[in-house]
């Protein structure tokens, strides 16, 4: 969203670059408070069990009915592995035990970085209101054609693939 | 900085927890836009030459006169490594080979995550006003009680361990 006002004191804004800055910011033309947007973290788990992993059909828009691993927006005063552990239980139910850090992938168009852990799935609960269904799916039975986010696709094949070398390693990929 | 008005109306806010939202943001009692406030990526790189590394001296606050390595928050449309390797030649004038991702430090009471590439130092060029000296250091005599971040100081234990071992690895440690 374009900032059209200032946060501090509500007046107008007005596009420049500050001095001794590379980038136009939104300064505030009554008070001089600058304005900084930056990249948002989304931040969730690649939970499995054997050799299948676990997706949530979202009851939420967007791609309402696809299927999606639990992440969402990393919080301020959290880690990206504590916020990556609360999304999972939010959206999954899912109890797990945190593993490595598998995929990094920026989407500088969306300015958001995905950040997905392992985890193994240690027990299961209720879920959130953002998911209607939670399944564990192993690679030949999962809906990939119904699979709600290309980082999410990117992942879940990485993860097979990874997982028939018996070595699972990071992975960076930039959208 | 605690949000006052909507940058949207310019409206009051009020902090209040959305239905559905499992945590406070400041919503505009005027037009009701919510306003989300999250982490924001630190991102650089730990520029080395054989076994020397590459340090700036902090021409500004915060830490003036300290030394660290490059980096600095990432921008909107960027990816990470875009941002470190930006952020590396503004800051050290550096030219380099990006590596593999070599640190991830959460910082969750300063709402930020740092993320650092090594990069092999390929050529040198003039460095920008944040820095007054750029110096390849080794591991005995770089000024290690001299060093502004304690998340770069970690970065570079690491570093100089990998280095011994022979092999370098992803850390990650929250703070």
């Amino acid at each position: 969203m374009e900032i059209k006002y200032c946060n501090q004191c509500g007046g107008s804004v007005s596009l420049a670059t500050p001095i001794g800055d590379s980038h136009p910011r939104h300064i505030c033309v009554q008070c001089g408070y600058v304005h900084y947007q930056n990249p948002k973290v989304v931040t969730g788990c690649l939970v499995y069990q054997g050799d299948k992993v676990l997706l949530c059909k979202r009851a939420i828009e967007p791609r309402l009915g696809m299927w999606t691993v639990p992440a969402g927006f990393m919080e301020n005063g959290e880690s990206t592995r504590d916020a990556a552990k609360r999304e999972t239980m939010e959206e999954s139910g899912a109890i797990v035990a945190m593993q490595d850090l598998f995929l990094v992938a920026n989407l500088p168009h969306a300015n958001q970085v995905y950040m997905l852990y392992l985890a193994e799935l240690k027990d299961t609960g209720p879920h959130g209101p953002e998911t209607s269904e939670v399944t564990l799916f192993g690679k030949d039975d999962l809906p990939w054609e119904e699979v709600g986010f290309y980082t999410v696709k990117y992942g879940l094949m990485r993860f097979f693939e990874d997982l028939d070398k018996g070595k699972f390693s990071l992975h960076e990929i930039d959208f």
